[in-house]
């Protein structure tokens, strides 16, 4: 990043975009082991002047630019002459953590008071973004039942069953899916939304008022792609098997590992990855 | 939705998630007015006993559940007994609110001061998720130029480049991407990310850093859709042209033709339409 202005330019984190994962893929009935690349997925504590300012799950690279692009786009700074200096945070042994920065803006306190008043009030919606500290992300989880299972030529049929039942988005082709199946691939409720956190807020709260949670013998399917966070979410309802069109961040794949939960990515056109938890896909 | 609890279910809401608007579709060198069905997008302002809680930009229908499984999903609630009622919030003259609820749940005052404590601390990393009113949302914005042009067949070729500029994604299937270029069609930053407001705050970080904003003779592109959101972080940098492989949103479009934006959106395989400011596509 060149620059006209006094701000540092994060140089050291340009790698960390891909991550490798041992999947087992499912092709014309046979499965078979191979290596998948994840995106990464990793928190950024963003700090103003030291104190914890905000908490976004992003991939690594250009922290600089989204914290500078973030806070001009949300009406915090109005230049970038009031970008004072982004740097890493260090660590206790002086190491620069890689998942947090500290920014120091060129503007008086009582001016930043005001615009941070101004711009947030308080609380989130979405799982993550409300946060202000890495510790603050993981929440309650109900563990996943050991005994859910599902047969592949079942799991094929989920996204034709999704697709189908994607009214809005077949009229519009902007809406995320969520839905929620039994184990034999009976669909027991789809919601649709423009956010994808949302979709799977509704089938939980479908779920939750209708006396189903835990869904301990129950598949969640979304249309996109598996985050972190809706991993998170489907842990708190106790879904055992998560299901996805597209595919898992790595960090949605690491807390699946810790959970426990089965994920399956890529399941379309007659084929899919499983990155954890096999034991509950018979058969492999 | 049927119900054990004594929580009330919102019956009214079931219709507004499609809405018909005209663009301009080109196809094949042609351009002709078409009626598109957009995905509505609207924001649910969140009431917690009367107190303003969150607010979400979300499709209308199922609010009651998107409560529900948000409370749930995010730790608030610990189970559907502690939903005590859930009711539209309703105006002046009695009539309910579209675009509001309002929450009683069956937790003590001091425990869930305790959960609000735990679970959100200040503050937001998405554009609107960390507001709790619907009048917060909207933010300043640099008016785009309004001489700003560009050629169709310019157009055309943006899909392909900003697909062979993603790279994390070429190798992942994981990523949201999102450019700039130039009115001539040269890619001048691609940025990738797990979370797609990100992936603009970097490219607009970039620009910010660069001594590029305002973006007065640009055009921005993201590889999904377009959201509310996003046009305002274009239109914060000033953006005149924004371009998306896939559907905008209702609010999308609306935002759109206050500020004054183009929006092209389904830029891929040779056509795209054209929903707001057509006058800066040559030809049309």
């Amino acid at each position: 990043m060149k620059s006209d202005s006094a701000h540092i330019a994060i140089r050291e984190d340009a790698a960390d975009e891909v991550r490798e994962r041992r999947a087992i893929g499912w092709r014309g009935g046979d499965s078979s082991e191979r290596i998948e690349k994840l995106a990464v997925e990793e928190p950024l504590e963003i700090r103003l002047a030291g104190r914890r300012f905000t908490l976004t799950m992003r991939t690594p690279g250009h922290d600089d630019e989204l914290a500078a692009g973030f806070l001009f786009a949300e009406g915090f700074i109005n230049d970038a002459s009031e970008l004072g200096e982004i740097r890493r945070v260090r660590g206790r042994k002086g190491a620069p953590e890689p998942n947090a920065i500290d920014i120091i803006l060129n503007v008086p306190a009582d001016g930043l008071r005001a615009r941070l008043k101004r711009n947030f009030v308080m609380s989130s919606s979405c799982g993550v973004c409300g946060k202000t500290s890495i510790d603050s992300i993981r929440r309650r989880v109900t563990p996943p039942a050991d005994s859910a299972r599902v047969a592949p030529a079942t799991l094929l049929a989920l996204s034709e069953k999704l697709r189908a039942g994607q009214r809005v988005f077949a009229a519009t082709g902007g809406l995320h899916g969520a839905a929620i199946f039994s184990l034999e691939g009976t669909m027991l409720a789809i919601r649709e939304d423009v956010g994808r956190h949302n979709a799977v807020d509704k089938v939980i709260g479908y779920a939750l008022t209708n006396a189903m949670v835990p869904l301990a013998q129950h598949i969640m399917m979304v249309s996109g792609r598996l985050s972190f966070e809706i991993v998170q979410k489907a842990a708190a309802a106790g879904v055992p098997i998560l299901a996805a069109v597209s595919a898992p961040s790595s960090l949605a794949v690491e807390l699946a590992d810790e959970i426990g939960t089965t994920i399956v990515g890529f399941l379309r056109d007659g084929s899919f990855n499983i990155y954890t938890r096999p034991d509950r896909i018979s058969g492999t």
